[in-house]
């Protein structure tokens, strides 16, 4: 057992406010009840403002991955072609769940690490446009690299006008700006566990009007994931199974939290501990992983040394409380990455960062005492001088 | 807002007990961590014996019906033979979603509110047995009937051996014996807002080593309630995608209590507050849906009188913090429902029970004060004098 919290510094599931724990220990409700429907009348028109859309936004009962297979089953039919463009493990889960439910997937290539390429796609789409939808992460969890998703939606709707843009928006939204009407995105998926501060089991999902259109032809297979359903459950104020209503109460305490704060300044908040981050980890001497035009605001991926012994290195870093994540797919054992996201703060990352030079001082690598955490610091206070549309919340 | 904590009486999501609250208000971990291993585990190993079998209990996070599709789309292929035997909305479904994947289903139908006939089985195999699967209801949420689900497998497994059993365990498993290896089940069911105490969000399923085989072999497409993902990852003590981890926490404590309290008085408690239901609302003049020989231990439904506005009725019972559920399908505005499952003591079953004795007095109609509730304890004393078997907690 630990005295101290842990500092979890993982990418999802995210540290709960308190106000939040508290919401998750609240007791049960009918679900098709009146307190029901205000709970998720209430979600749905907070969640629209970290959206940036005026559609309404559904709840299902799943993790991310189970928004994603609904994002897909409701828009598209079997031997659809759907161009995916992935940019790490979790771009290639959105492939694959397209490619297990009978569409024709053709991937265009961004090496990991690297953001997916406007020119790039452009000159796909140019050679080939004949899609009926198109795949975007928005943040790429596993390599902490944020794709620009506007840039990506402009040049789809140019070259492919009739062609679908399905996001994944899992692990970024709610932490930086998104406005998926005003870039013609047509559905949009979320998860509880990152930046909405709460447990997992939720997933939030949005659809454009020609989406619904799409799902009404769509022919994949689909009855727990019937957005349908949900939409029509939704109007009474009701979802169409039995939701995870504790984590509603939580992602709904959440966003009251986030509400308060403003967005401006949530946005503002990650982009601080981002920069402390990512300043903090190359100050201690890791090597960062993503591209740093597209670094992400939610999550930091850094190789790990090969002169390093990263598992007796984790385990002394653990052995302090805090949590990293380790890499996924085929970065599995050769990068980790350290969470900013939900309910952090500075002063989180810059334990975090403490903590790390302590044990690479441990493991007798150059860390001169406070030289890193003191980069942190001073790459806060760049990042908010350098970037103030970041800090007013508006969409670069 | 209520004064005092409403008396919710609706076949889930149940009460909670206060450790199964404080268990959803913990902090969040890594679900890639040995202490989620440690957690993963410890709800198979509880979960079993309330299964009644020796297999792996696996975890999807979902509701009760996603649960339900994952049965269908890890055994069944698209253009397969299944017999599915509704007895109610629930059984409904299971078929619907059967059919919705492709499987070619065909109905042997049953009365609302009788149970399944072997007998009828049993005719049915004889003149057609030719079916990859049969689909049964354990407990018939929307009707109050439990089905024989031992005589009725009996009888496949005579007359159809190469029939896979797969049955909605939802709303009845943990509060009545169950014996899925004995009985000759393939897959079962159930999910954490029922007799588990937790909050909903997740769902419990189990399958026989026959039903491994079939899944390897299904073609019903299937990503996110891949089981086969979910057991690789279970050898790991992780899930396949991220887990709710706080109703997990939850289940958790919920099988705690169960396991402290045993299995037998478990059951003994859940056919005391049956027991009491039924005859309460008999006593009161409601004549009830439920064939008895087949009542179920975890939610009683009663018909509406034709002379009374269950609306104003039922407002006034709600506004005595008494929350009844309401009928479905085709029996919405028909019945009422009183759930007695999970965190269900006699005291709260007496408490509704003089509550709605209260509310007929005020709508003027015949309740002796105190008639009801005697009512309900004398048959507490019948049911446990007479089904000595039950309060052992011994399958009848």
């Amino acid at each position: 057992m630990y005295r101290f919290e842990p500092n979890l510094r993982i990418p999802g599931p995210t540290h709960l406010p308190p106000s939040v724990r508290e919401a998750g220990g609240r007791q049960m409700i009918n679900h098709r009840g009146p307190e029901f429907a205000a709970l998720l009348a209430r979600i749905d028109r907070r969640m629209r403002v970290f959206f940036g859309t005026q559609q309404e936004v559904l709840l299902i009962t799943a993790a991310g991955t189970g928004g994603l297979e609904a994002a897909i089953v409701n828009a598209l039919s079997p031997a659809d072609r759907v161009l995916a463009v992935p940019t790490g493990a979790f771009g290639d889960r959105f492939a694959k769940i397209a490619s297990v439910y009978g569409a024709e997937v053709t991937r265009l290539e961004t090496e990991w690490g690297r953001a997916a390429d406007p020119a790039a796609l452009r000159a796909h789409l140019t050679a080939d446009a004949d899609y009926r939808a198109v795949l975007l992460t928005h943040n790429e969890t596993s390599t902490g690299v944020t794709n620009p998703i506007a840039a990506l939606a402009a040049m789809v709707r140019e070259l492919a006008p009739e062609a679908l843009i399905l996001v994944d928006g899992v692990s970024a939204l709610g932490a930086v700006p998104f406005e998926m009407d005003a870039w013609g995105l047509d559905v949009v998926v979320t998860g509880s566990q990152k930046a909405w501060m709460a447990a997992p089991g939720m997933s939030m999902i949005a659809l454009s009007e020609r989406a619904w259109l799409a799902a009404d032809e769509a022919r994949m297979p689909r009855f727990y994931f019937d957005l349908r359903d949900a939409r029509k459950t939704a109007a009474n104020g009701q979802t169409p199974w039995t939701p995870a209503v504790a984590v509603m109460y939580q992602v709904d305490a959440g966003l009251e939290l986030m509400e308060a704060e403003t967005p401006a300044r949530v946005f503002t908040r990650h982009a601080a501990c981002a920069a402390a981050t990512r300043a903090g980890l190359e100050a201690l001497g890791f090597r960062l992983l993503a591209d740093p035009a597209f670094a992400s605001n939610t999550v930091t991926a850094a190789w790990i040394p090969e002169d390093l012994d990263w598992k007796a290195f984790n385990g002394e870093v653990k052995a302090r409380q805090v949590v990293l994540a380790g890499g996924q797919g085929k970065l599995k054992g050769k990068i980790f990455r350290v969470g900013h996201l939900g309910a952090v703060n500075l002063d989180d990352i810059l334990g975090a960062i403490g903590v790390l030079e302590e044990v690479a001082r441990v493991f007798g690598r150059p860390a001169e005492p406070g030289a890193a955490v003191a980069a942190a610091q001073r790459a806060v206070l760049a990042a908010v001088e350098a970037r103030p549309a970041a800090a007013e919340g508006v969409p670069a």
